[in-house]
């Protein structure tokens, strides 16, 4: 079974059982998005990182900390949110040694600090395989959630930074979540959607489609690729963690895009647009690739 | 290192972060208590269970749904809380029978429905062990969440049902999270601290005490056993999933008692007083116990 086909049991089977208007984007988001205060909405994402899929036996503990709070921050990031507070399940054999789990909450603590996230409490637990979970909360100003279905006919499509050859370069435990980046991008651009990238630019971009009822049309010679990528590992390498959004051709100029690029140290690169809904979620210089994305789950 | 060792990892690492007020309730509680509108608190909580610790392989996943579920309840339920919305982490080994994901999914989503819970998200990721974390927001009325420490002096301690043997039962299984109970009990008996039954009285009493700054009393021969069960099981066997709360005299009444227990058909056993704090966080007919309580982690 397939990752996307798991999410589509849990999207027959989790009936939102809450009152009408208060839950705005369940699953098949970053982040689900219910009605909070008068004044803002709560963003709630939660991404597991397991021994063996996530990271190898043995990488340090700080780590693997580092990541597990920035893959989630990312999410947060994506909703155009800002992070709040977390809990976190820790799933540890039993023999783990005190000196990695120390490192571990030590660094996590750490590097929440710096995002003024509050870890409040969690779980504990014994299992054969290191398993990590965080589950973030974040607000977000109401109503104002960058979600994937929000894309229209035309809409430019960009991404931050350069993809693929996170798992070479090891970027993929050290990357930074994009959360100012975001925040910047949400209130100067006013994306129409905005999703991070976790499983390639191929299977994300995809996904961003599907969910706004459309095709996106990829130029593979916009595509920016990290040193000594080639096109298809660029496309399909996953765990970019960079930004993917579409924005309406009127919000979009040449004089924001080079701010944001002298503000961040960070490239923001056009790399096709939407069109009309074809046969395909995603054409790549006008035809249906033949790459898959990459599949955190199944093959 | 044992749970609890962790947990002090954790209360040490994680700063709260929150602004002054936000956070009544961290670490080291049923669930963590943050300000949310203007009527409620949020209370949160995460557990796992992981296939070999919590449940057996070859557990029909509906079984598995339900404990997941139930577990999360009995910690919203022991806040005095109300089930709001979750997210689920499903970490699983890629060659899962469709079957059995299947049923898993149905069963969460059916039995979340039965108590007005949304499940809104969550993660699906490949794991060598099933693996699955729930975190469950609840809210509680600002101010009235029953946190651990809030127990004094004098005050009468209670346990809901008949303790002990629920592995051998399968209890732990199949058992119903009290939260019409513990919601009764709370508007009722003013408890001044509550909890829910994970690692047996023995561990669980203790835990409450020392919150409380107090000392636990205990008499053996008021514990009220499961069928079959001796006092050192009932009290150490864990995964009750009872409610173990704290009365000051004056809230309680045989008349109320009564009612409870003909409204539920379960019993409400007085089983000791808390006293001022002495060499120990638990006596066990005026001496300390030599038994211990159930670890899901560690030795």
């Amino acid at each position: 079974m397939k990752e996307e086909e798991l999410i589509g049991l849990a999207g027959k089977y989790f009936s939102p059982g809450l009152r009408a208007g208060e839950l705005s984007q369940g699953i098949g988001d970053d982040c689900a998005v219910v009605r909070f205060d008068g004044r803002n909405d709560l963003v709630i994402t939660c991404d597991t990182l397991c021994e063996g899929t996530h990271f190898l036996k043995g990488t340090p503990s700080e780590k693997v900390a580092r990541k597990l709070l920035a893959v989630n921050l990312s999410d947060v990031a994506a909703m155009g949110g800002e992070p709040w507070l977390a809990v976190l399940s820790f799933a540890a054999p039993r023999g783990i040694p005190d000196k990695y789990a120390r490192a571990f909450f030590a660094a996590l603590g750490k590097e929440a600090e710096k995002f003024g996230l509050a870890i409040v409490g969690g779980d504990c637990v014994a299992s054969k395989t290191l398993t990590l979970t965080l589950t973030l909360l974040g607000k977000v100003r109401r109503g104002r959630a960058l979600l994937r279905s929000g894309a229209r006919e035309n809409d430019m499509v960009f991404v931050t930074g350069r993809l693929g050859g996170t798992l070479k370069s090891g970027r993929h435990l050290s990357f930074e979540p994009r959360l100012a980046e975001a925040r910047w991008l949400a209130k100067n651009f006013r994306p129409s959607a905005m999703m991070d990238l976790s499983d390639g630019l191929l299977e994300d971009g995809g996904k961003l489609a599907r969910a706004s009822s459309l095709t996106m049309d990829l130029r593979g010679g916009l595509v920016p690729r990290a040193e000594g990528c080639g096109l298809r590992e660029a496309l399909t390498g996953g765990e970019d963690f960079e930004l993917l959004l579409t924005v309406p051709a009127e919000n979009f100029s040449e004089r924001k895009r080079t701010l944001f690029q002298k503000k961040f140290g960070l490239e923001l690169s056009l790399v096709g647009a939407m069109i009309p809904r074809g046969g395909a979620d995603l054409l790549l210089d006008g035809k249906k690739p033949a790459w898959r994305g990459y599949a955190h789950f199944g093959v």
